[in-house]
């Protein structure tokens, strides 16, 4: 973690592996901005360092770019004392540690996270995949990181709304494990909102050591790792109804997150919605879907059933700020009530 | 491991899964003699089961056919508590283990090996994978199978040359661990080579003990696992120099060992020399390549550097029959005044 840190990287990386053949996964996006900086960092450490850059967006977390780094990474004579470095957001990450975790059965990635759910999520604990047609993720491993290296800095090359999206993922972290990064969420959403490096470094050091603690005591998703979907249920539900592009991920995130607190709520748990709602509205994430939608349409989406209305769903619910609980045994009925709320 | 019991498959499994949707791999040799027995077992103890088949040969390790399975995955509706039945060879256990190691981040696999060196080897230690254009099992996971269920009488679907070829690894798993074990294959050699049920149960039987133990020890490859290599750095050698498909792979293993032993007695190490050459001969196994090649090319494949002759080279050498060393410092000038005893 830091400001400004990225001509740092190569050293760090030295005090790790000896010179060798190393690779670069970035995006167009990202390669005019930081490429030609990494690389030559890395090379004045003595790293044969080479770049790949796929298209930037989501389309790229597929087999074919896979295919193609494996070919690049054959190429650029990659060892399994090499290190592949994925510069970039959450799809990078995802593809890029994908080809890493398979190549030569596992090759050590260095995730440089430039977005903040990369910085806050996505690159921590090792869940790496890409997508089919058939559905997002079906293909993956999991592949811990050899180093994660974030330089708030990179957030600034976030578009505005990019940027307030990801926030969605640090309230999550906040409501599920930290009361305090609440309150300084509260206290300081107007230099946020400006990206202030200070306050971002703080806020990102936070959620990220907030994911570490969660993946250490559940690596492989049996249990706590679970609280992670709070606000996932519903907001992924919103995402796929309308295909994905409609909302943006954080977006929905937020949206499934004040709607969780209602069912909460409506099920007699304490009531956070108050609160959430006024720091979600501060940093100008939505509360609602700006469209309409079925609500058996919704609970099927949610429960991967065609017995939808008898059935019961897992929700992970608030019982403080700070807290959440894993309610295994929530009745469509009770969500039914609740969707209406969050879309138009 | 057992005699005709791949009947007995479905309700193996049945004792470990309860019923879901299920996928069969095998190849276009196999699914015609067992493909229907296999899928019907498994339906009989209600599990969803459906096959597919690529086409027999190396060539379908290979991302292609990896997609494919991806693709008949989802549309079989898989899920993370279904599992995948390898029925095949190394090359069906390797393409089948690396789809289960990565569809959804990992569905359990089932190696059902119906040759030599998938039930002496390949299907035990987790190593699966796939080839790229630029060389062999570029692309691979760790991924431990949930059951591994061998049928002998499956090997009676092999040509009398591949099953040959295939005791190569076996006669190695006799010299790297188990005297006795090779003083049974000695004692039995006819009887093997009529692939007896009986005797060929108890052969597959502790060398997958043996490999498994040694794996056990050394998962991820650090140290013991090398001494699996015993014959195979002479024997890779001899199967690249002329493209792959001239020399079968335990052919080129045998050869391999003669030259390892060679190798070692050159080196002041105890002849197991006579021995070995006996054993191999009576099974019908090669102990020269029945090709020229020069030294000095042989050399280069084996060390993957350029200073050939002054380089040091790792080789797995003989104590005695039962026993090996790994020796990581072996002159290259030692090795090559063996080579041309191996060749024509």
């Amino acid at each position: 973690m830091g400001i400004n840190s990225l001509d740092q990287l190569g050293e760090a990386l030295l005090t790790r592996f000896s010179p060798r053949p190393v690779a670069i996964v970035t995006d167009s996006n990202l390669a005019p901005i930081f490429g030609a900086r990494i690389e030559e960092g890395l090379r004045n450490q003595g790293f044969e360092s080479s770049t790949y850059v796929v298209p930037a967006g989501e389309e790229s977390k597929c087999l074919t770019r896979l295919a193609e780094l494996y070919e690049f990474f054959a190429n650029a004579r990659l060892e399994r004392s090499s290190f592949i470095v994925a510069l970039g957001g959450g799809v990078i990450g995802d593809l890029a540690g994908m080809a890493a975790a398979t190549y030569l059965r596992g090759v050590p990635v260095v995730q440089v996270g430039t977005t903040v759910v990369a910085q806050v999520d996505s690159s921590i604990g090792g869940k790496v995949g890409i997508n089919l047609p058939q559905g997002k993720n079906l293909v993956g491993a999991f592949n811990q990181p050899a180093m994660i290296w974030s330089d708030v800095t990179t957030l600034t090359t976030l578009s505005d709304p990019e940027f307030v999206s990801g926030m969605a993922e640090v309230v999550k972290s906040a409501v599920i494990r930290d009361a305090s990064l609440f309150e300084l969420l509260e206290e300081n959403a107007e230099m946020i909102l400006a990206k202030d490096p200070e306050i971002m470094l703080e806020v990102v050091t936070r959620c990220a050591g907030i994911k570490a603690n969660v993946v250490a005591e559940d690596e492989r998703e049996g249990g706590l790792r679970q609280i992670l979907n709070f606000g996932h249920t519903m907001g992924h539900a919103l995402e796929t109804i309308r295909g994905y592009g409609v909302l943006r991920h954080g977006e929905a995130v937020s949206i499934g997150m004040v709607g969780a607190a209602r069912l909460g709520k409506a099920l007699g748990m304490p009531d956070i919605e108050p609160q959430l709602v006024s720091l979600l509205s501060r940093l100008g994430l939505p509360l609602q879907a700006p469209f309409s939608a079925g609500t058996d349409d919704l609970l099927k989406i949610m429960s991967h059933d065609k017995k939808v209305r008898d059935g019961k769903l897992v929700f992970v619910l608030p019982v403080a700020i700070g807290e959440v609980e894993i309610k295994q045994d929530v009745s469509a009925e009770a969500v039914a009530k609740v969707l209406p709320t969050v879309v138009r």
